[in-house]
């Protein structure tokens, strides 16, 4: 049995296959251009060469249709026919307030993710086509939807409400969200594990960092507070959005340049945070690059970002109380040790102490690491995110009936004994590289 | 000699005179409702009763015209002529980039601050006409700007910098500015007295907190991070102020209401924070009233606002490094314990533990306290702020040619000698009505 989970985009679908009996990941891919021409997709099986095919999708549907497709390929597929798929997973950003779990997807249910999608219209949308594209292509299984804001429906009203007029909150639903909730869940649980504590009974900071990034305070196995808010634009620096900012920003810059709010709002979601202080990179190695040459607005964009971290790792200390360990995860947060160190630096009297040599030996995507010193109070765990895992657990624990909300429910990597197969391969290669990386790893109790 | 300060608003003109030589405040008042009708000015004397007299004040220069009248009134006033006044200072909020220290107006700098009035509409154009008003008014003295800004001046540029596009910051000076400077100076140097520091050696956190509100992260006796920005909306819960939000937030309740910005603009500045959370309280007073009276809205106003001060306290932390001393000023700084208790729970395992019973005593205008507990790492101080005493030295060392920027001048009230006199009668009847207020003064050392 096999479970597909999706994550639709505007112009892209990004799709992982499961084989649940195994437990293992047989394809990833993703279709790129949908809607836009010259659609493609990129396929990578495994065992196998990636392989690519260029193939025309005006449509989501079509997107969907190729990926089926492909996954069936007698040459480049994973899957004998289709009916092999017993659950589809689908990533939803925005599910409001209503819901504080994965569910499988109804008509009551699309009609709730239609009625939130003024809240991210940068991204619901997309995720609607990619379901109903979805449900087309294979209309005999369960589809799931499993939203970035589930996760966040624990924090306390302290947390999620902003200071503007009440009735914003009760008749526009504006408060605070939150997003990244797959990633979050994920890692808090797996530090749980690393940690050998109860789930429940751990307080975590974990910084989601990524060309989106944000950051959880996570009390006693919830959420409890976290960077992004209404949408995905509030919080840390990040790829191209700004994070937080004055409100008056806004209305200033459209006094002074005549902009309109929707050209103002899109600078700031498409061409701020890093991409705004460089003037040209969003990407962390192509900034870090910069910086080695000596470009001072790399390294103003680098220090912005870093600081800004590094007061959010603060207050959620003070929110939170005690805190077990802080955890970086996501691409940057796994591979970038130049980032990491400015964040850290300077921690101590927080009980966060870093080991320089440590966090400059982390740059793995395949295992967890811990890089504190050996004074630090608190652990400082790298590990590697994996949303399509939570997507794939719950989409079969729905249709198996067997799911429940993240506190009573149990996924598999919770275990102690719990290995990821696809990084096992890896983490070999990486050992190779880096030797010195088995001195960092560290293992669940 | 006299030294006269104004604080000009755009429908009020708050005064006050010192006299140098005795170092004392002679008189202090506020003209209000001046443009629109029905003026009246409240004026208090040392050794005098209150008085009040209406007088229409059409425009600024009447208002100034006004105080002067009061000033030298043979029954109400404290001075014989107006040649007694030796220099003005007025308060200024914002002074851009341009400003790091107080200065004497000249031509030159009136038209710097009608440059950057576009950055404090709200604020700048009302200083200005105050300045006008009292030139004509009293055209043969120096009169001297001390702006919210210059004490910010000092923050590097990974705290001013917003990641936003980069010509923002250089075409449009986008930027964090920071407010309540003067507030900030004198509290800081009152801090390193207390401490029996070296004034550039002192790392401080102060919580501005007033109908206005923002947070200070001193370093080194210089600010090195600060909560409001560009404008004075962001950062803390304020009485009718959003502080942060989402940048996001604005365009979606313009798109959901047909709002215009300018509307949204002026409801995140006057219809938000208490306001906006309780419906319809500002004063703290009030709030904690409705609080006792089960008011589940007024609690939750409490618990945003105080949590919020309770992030930037652990951000500042983290920013810093080592903090000598956590401060509290401004009027519900200094006078609200119920506040102050839920910001400083749970913040123990930060080094910072206060005192519950401490606390309570601490309500007073007229003492610098110490409510941290005895097992604190941290002294928690409660200073009474005076901007009026900065603005009034300020004032007098720019006409006697003896001033320079605060790192390298030396004002009176940090001496471990210094008494404000104005506040040695109303510590006297305080410890009457509260005598347990003597078991947490502290004194400089």
């Amino acid at each position: 049995m096999v479970i597909l989970t999706l994550n639709c985009g505007s112009s892209s679908a990004k799709y992982q296959v499961y084989d649940w009996d195994a437990k293992e990941v047989l394809a990833v891919g993703i279709v790129e251009r949908v809607t836009q021409g010259n659609s493609f997709i990129t396929h990578k099986a495994k065992g196998k060469e990636e392989y690519t095919l260029h193939h025309n999708c005006p449509n989501h549907t079509e997107a969907v249709e190729l990926i089926i497709k492909t996954l069936t390929d007698p040459v480049h597929g994973v899957i004998h026919d289709m009916g092999m798929i017993k659950a589809v997973g689908h990533r939803v950003v925005h599910g409001g307030s209503k819901f504080t779990k994965s569910v499988i997807v109804t008509d009551e249910v699309m009609k709730a993710f239609h009625e939130v999608s003024d809240l991210a219209p940068l991204h619901n949308p997309a995720n609607i086509m990619g379901i109903e594209a979805a449900k087309k292509v294979l209309p005999n299984v369960p589809h799931c939807a499993i939203m970035d804001t589930a996760w966040h429906q624990t924090m306390p009203e302290s947390s999620y409400l902003y200071a503007v007029p009440y009735d914003w909150y009760e008749q526009h639903a504006v408060r605070r969200y939150g997003f990244h909730g797959t990633s979050f869940l994920y890692t808090s649980k797996r530090a749980a594990a690393l940690l050998g504590k109860d789930f429940h009974n751990v307080n975590l900071i974990i910084a989601h960092i990524g060309n989106g990034s944000s950051i959880n305070a996570v009390k006693n196995g919830c959420s409890f507070d976290t960077s992004m808010g209404l949408s995905p634009l509030e919080g840390l620096v990040m790829g191209t959005r700004s994070g937080d900012v004055d409100p008056a920003v806004p209305f200033y810059m459209m006094r002074k340049t005549g902009a309109s709010a929707s050209e103002i709002e899109n600078i700031l979601n498409k061409k701020s945070g890093l991409l705004g202080i460089t003037g040209q990179y969003t990407d962390r190695r192509d900034i870090q690059a910069a910086v080695e040459k000596g470009d001072r607005r790399a390294e103003l964009a680098q220090d912005v970002e870093a600081y800004r971290l590094k007061k959010y790792i603060g207050a959620y200390m003070a929110a939170l109380g005690r805190v077990d360990a802080l955890v970086f995860t996501a691409g940057v947060g796994e591979m970038a040790p130049f980032i990491r160190k400015k964040v850290l630096e300077g921690l101590e009297g927080l009980g966060i102490v870093y080991d320089p040599e440590k966090n400059a030996i982390a740059r793995t995507r395949n295992a967890e690491t811990n890089i504190a010193a050996s004074n630090s109070k608190i652990p400082i765990f790298i590990i590697p995110t994996d949303e399509e895992l939570v997507m794939t657990e719950d989409a079969y624990a729905l249709m198996a009936g067997t799911y429940d909300i993240h506190t009573n429910f149990t996924y598999t990597f919770q275990s102690p004994d719990y290995v990821n197969k696809a990084r096992a391969e890896g983490l070999k290669n990486d050992l190779v590289k880096n030797p010195a990386l088995a001195s960092i790893l560290v293992k669940a109790k």
